[in-house]
């Protein structure tokens, strides 16, 4: 594992998101998702689903209290099981000592309080740190002193606790519980709820692990394993890295944890067994060094593989970072929309088997784009290759905004590339699909897993290495590196370091128009500031110019189409020797690298050609046989009823030169939202006069027609009506 | 109701059926289906779940006996609730005095003594007659005294029969009882079984009716509607079709009688009423003479139809048959699948909406299918016209004859239109698909079903009026009539009237090379036998030509493509006038009818055009869009994998002409079994070389290929593989 490439996140303190595109949304976050969140789970909503969230919260800690209060240390109740999602008998009359809700409630207020970490770093608001605050009190109040905390099993029993990790999902409750933790404590410095996780974690270490008399089970939904990986990296505890290890360690070995467990289960209860596991659905049907194909839920399945590209980089575990290859390459090659949504089937919310991609009964579910995000993310930190960054690009601009209306204050859970209202409405196998999006969901994972990527969506444009890495005490490489991931308007700093314990500070100022142009502007102060930066050369673009001038000293440098090549303008040097003076640029899988030593003044200058692009899918994927998609930069495009008529199957376009001429983009603020539209020459079928279901076959009648396009991120924002991305060609 | 042409089925007596294809297919019912089926529904089917079938009539049976031994009337025990399918907890060792399967088991029985009586009408065998015998000793001996014949009450408890008939198929069970009892008595004249089931017709009469204190209840799963017609038509007695038309005119009116009853099952359980009905699914939502969408369980929906065409028949009820005819319209322009299938739902086994009408997830029911073939004669009873004719046709020789494999061993339940075996596997939303046929299915419908319409086939291809009716006492049409609906090879007579009290005897010898030629030859032989005879121009044929002499008078007559015009040879008279020496010809909606006065020696001559023809769907068939499929006569043709390799998606015809120059008929004796397959041009795909998934769009690049296409009905035949009905054009 010498001289690998292993990056960090900028730390999101550093960042400012000044970027339009990206601004606006985190404005809707901030003032419509965040505050009907909190609203939801305190169960304030006219006319949703009550989440019991806090509620629980508030019982659970009633109950330590009491105990408290006469003086004997908390003993739960024996355990009672209230069944998946348990819900009162009289709705308006919730029993005072009872657990509500799904069996992760615990998790509205972890998500909740993680994007509302990220929302206070980009726009202090005390009135909301406030109830945080409040809301946290809560929480921790509830906390056994063992450091167990969840709900679940405080109110009804904890007799029983870990012992149904495949469906009560307690683990993945810790998981949630460590990133909101984190969340908040980076963003404000408190550190209440991060020892209340911390502690949680603790006791966890305590159950799990491969010592004798501990238990050796893992997540039912994973989320722990990446989630104590971040602990370990801001508190440095090697034992929350070996939990996490654990965790994936054990998974999938036989004899299966979750039959066992169910049998003991069975056994306890004096019933029969009856198996009732199916491994795959939870990724733990195998060893995860020995999986090749992503299977089973969706989200489920992306945690993991964020959790396993971690673990592969911080204990240099070369066979996990070999599966992280071959389950990226398996998902992206046979198992991805063009929308960057994942999960073909809604029975087990599940990878379907490959190249099987339907547009109409899509899952595509939010939440597991956001994992693919998630990974991506996690895949550069272990090795920047642009192909990781062009996924996770994809992911986000088109299906994680999908999920949110423009307005912030809906969602869609389910994400399908092709609509028709009248089969959601009437075909029961299209039931899953949403033609409108929702208030919010009972089970509410999408809404706020939005709201913590998009307020932390800085986080994915920017990772950093340093030549001085901590934990080795020396320079492993010749020059600190910044990533550049994503491209967004944001004012950022990085520290440098220029001799053992020794910073300087780099700041940047990147202006860009993306993601409807490709230019991109960086400037930089500093002081005489060695520094490597690197940036990602979209799989979109037919080509990028890259411009720079360091310390007087300019230069070009061109991209080919493909990202295959660089061509040096003859200024320039291309190999990778540093000086005080000199620059260097090299270019490698994806990436551009500039490294100079950068003072006042110096400036970089991309600008990527960003024409529109015309694509179709592997002839593999059958439901796309005949179609086209068209993009733009990372923006897939889809048609709309309200802009192209019903019966947009009858639809097709006319571009005989497979490349964008003849058709027009134009700027549009419709929808109080600027964004860049297509209007692509297309042919539309003349309907057919015969009363015949069947007919004899001819020439195909139709007439010219000017298809308009817009972005799939925006599409039903304009009341019910049809959609398709695939357009015959 | 003047002059209308109602028309009843030649008596099966009447016909033998000569022809190859038709013989071959009702020699496995009777080798194959007859046998088997008689094994399994005494569960002696190794591997296949048991019926329970005769073991429940043996256990009633017993139950009565040992009550008449005491000397007591039958009392049964009071119910107890089983379930829909009742099954032993341990399977080797059923409980003596259970009821065990499904509620509507007894029908296994009532469908495989219908096959029988058909099958003893063409293949007289004294072995399986005595086997008949003694099943119907022992069903009979289950009967209560007053006639009551269901054994899932009688088992368990008569207090509660008639109290859920959405559910417990009790007049499902009567339906099949009597169609199975009548067809036996028409073969054999034994009346045992016909007896009882009268007597249970009996027992409803006095159960359910408009009559104060009667049930107002009606059938959950339709068939004993159209079971009672058949009942009055062989015994003359008014009740039973008052009855059929009591359930009809009951259905659908509010408040909802599933409601109603669910609601005193509730309130005689002590619990509280929880609305569980969809009365759509039973077709119960609307008045019948209100319905005009076909909606709900498919099966279901064509029973009623047919029972309700079958009483707007014998009762002149228009309003009914305005219905029957709004309901075909639905059905035939907007739900019906190229191979005569109906039902594009597994969820509910239901219609779905208008044009949704996908091939690769399709329900498409065999038994649906049969339930059309039932309706459409039921609808050329009522009036004859070519469509009708046309769907039944398609229905019969393509999903219906899917259902059976060529050997009459293994039987679809399910007939896609596109099949992708690795999809059956592997995808949950086409688990109902299955890639291979099975031997049996638990709820055994379709395989029964398969053998009570194969081998009484011919009583859909003739069916006759009589110009003396005897409810009128007078003539009320110059000539006696003789409808070809269906050509098969076929040696047939028919009773002509010729004064009030007189009859002739019509015998006709018909030939023909039917589906796989056009050409039909009637031979005749009488003494002077004035009769009508009604040949259907099948809307495939693209012009028929008759010839015919009579008593030394020839002539000939072109019926031009699509059927709606005649043109009359010189020496032929293009009128309706009658007289013993002369005859007449027209055309109308479909029929070709050719009157005279027949003798020995006289002939007709058909010869219809029987091009490949090449179809394409309405556009609003989306599945459908840009593909093509093809036809030969009544036949459906499909792509294999066998012929064709993997992939069949990347095939598509290359048929510039859209007519069939280019195509290569070849008969074929493969697989046992003489069929004319077609050899197509066509283009394949060219596998793309590519490792992305999505990559620019550009143009084709394909390879000529000879597409090899085999009928519908003969796929999956040579193990499992893809297949493919629609191609792209």
């Amino acid at each position: 594992m010498e001289n690998r490439e292993f990056s960090t996140p900028l730390d999101l303190k550093q960042i400012r998101v000044t970027d339009a595109f990206w601004h606006r949304e985190q404005e809707l976050v901030r003032t419509q998702v965040i505050p009907y969140q909190w609203e939801a789970l305190n169960d304030r909503v006219e006319g949703a689903a009550p989440s019991y969230c806090m509620r629980n919260f508030k019982v659970a800690g009633r109950m330590m209290r009491e105990k408290k209060e006469k003086g004997a240390a908390y003993v739960a109740p024996a355990y009672t099981f209230r069944g998946f999602q348990a819900l009162p008998e009289d709705p308006e009359h919730p029993e005072g000592d009872k657990f509500y809700g799904f069996v992760f409630q615990d998790t509205d207020f972890s998500k909740w309080i993680e994007a509302v970490g990220y929302s206070l770093l980009q726009h202090p608001d005390p009135e909301l740190e406030r109830t945080a605050d409040e809301a946290i009190d809560i929480v921790c109040a509830a906390q056994l002193e063992n450091g167990y905390l969840d709900t679940y099993y405080i109110i009804n029993g904890m007799d029983r606790a870990f012992t149904n990790l495949r469906d009560h999902h307690e683990l993945y409750c810790l998981g949630h519980l460590v990133e909101g933790a984190v969340a908040y404590y980076q963003a404000t410095g408190k550190d209440k709820l991060l020892h209340a996780a911390e502690r949680f974690a603790d006791y966890c270490c305590e159950t799990f692990g491969p010592e004798p008399g501990k238990r050796k089970g893992y997540p039912g939904h994973e989320i722990a394993e990446m989630a104590l990986v971040r602990l370990c990296e801001i508190d440095n505890q090697e034992k929350y890295l070996k939990l996490a290890g654990f965790f994936l360690d054990q998974r999938g070995h036989q004899p299966y944890y979750f039959e066992e467990e169910e049998k003991e289960r069975a056994a306890h209860d004096g019933q029969p067994y009856q198996k009732s596991t199916d491994n795959s659905y939870h990724q733990a049907h195998l060893p995860v060094r020995e999986q090749s194909e992503a299977v089973g839920h969706a989200v489920r399945a992306v945690y993991l593989y964020s959790g396993m590209a971690d673990v592969a980089r911080l204990c240099g575990d070369e066979a996990m970072e070999a599966a992280c290859d071959r389950l990226w390459d398996n998902v992206t090659r046979e198992k991805l929309y063009i929308t960057g949504g994942i999960g073909a089937t809604h029975i087990g919310e599940a990878f379907s088997f490959g190249y099987d991609l339907p547009g109409d009964t899509a899952y595509s579910e939010t939440c597991a784009a956001i994992g693919l995000v998630f990974w991506a993310r996690r895949m550069l930190q272990l090795k920047p290759r642009g192909k990781y960054g062009d996924v996770m690009e994809l992911a986000l601009y088109n299906t994680v905004l999908a999920g949110m209306a423009l307005d912030g204050k809906s969602f869609f859970y389910v994400n399908p590339l092709e609509v028709l209202p009248r089969a959601c409405h009437r075909d029961a196998r299209k039931s899953h699909v949403k033609s409108l999006r929702q208030k919010w969901f009972g089970c509410a994972c999408c809404p706020p897993n939005i709201a913590r990527m998009v307020s932390s969506v800085a986080s994915y444009a920017y990772t950093e290495a340093d030549r001085y890495p901590l934990d080795q005490g020396g320079w492993n490489q010749p020059v600190d590196t910044l990533w550049f991931h994503l491209y967004m308007s944001s004012v950022l700093s990085k520290q440098v370091w220029v001799d053992k314990g020794e910073k300087k500070t780099l700041d940047l100022q990147v202006e860009t128009d993306m993601p409807w142009g490709g230019r991109v502007k960086v400037q930089l102060r500093g002081d005489r500031v060695p520094c490597r930066l690197a940036f990602r050369i979209p799989g979109w673009s037919t080509g990028v110019k890259a411009g720079y001038s360091c310390g007087g000293i300019g230069g070009q440098v061109q991209v080919n189409a493909g990202g295959l090549a660089v061509k040096s303008a003859p200024e320039m040097r291309d190999r990778e020797d540093v000086s005080d003076r000199h620059t260097a640029v090299s270019y490698r899988e994806g990436y551009l690298y500039i490294e100079g030593v950068w003072s006042d003044g110096d400036e970089i200058l991309l600008e990527m050609e960003m024409p529109v692009r015309i694509l179709e899918s592997d002839p593999r994927v059958r439901e796309n046989m005949g179609k086209v998609a068209l993009t733009r930069g990372p923006i897939v495009y889809c048609l709309e009823e309200a802009d192209n008529g019903k019966d947009l199957h009858l639809c097709r376009v006319d571009l005989p030169g497979w490349d964008e001429s003849g058709i027009e983009t134009e700027v549009t603020e419709e929808l109080d939202h600027p964004m860049t539209v297509l209007k692509v020459p297309g042919k539309r079928l003349a309907a057919a006069e015969s009363a015949e279901l069947y007919h004899p076959a001819g020439p195909v009648r139709e007439r010219d027609v000017m298809l308009r396009m817009i972005p799939y991120y925006a599409w039903n924002n304009r009341g019910e009506g049809e959609m398709s991305v695939w357009v015959r060609r």
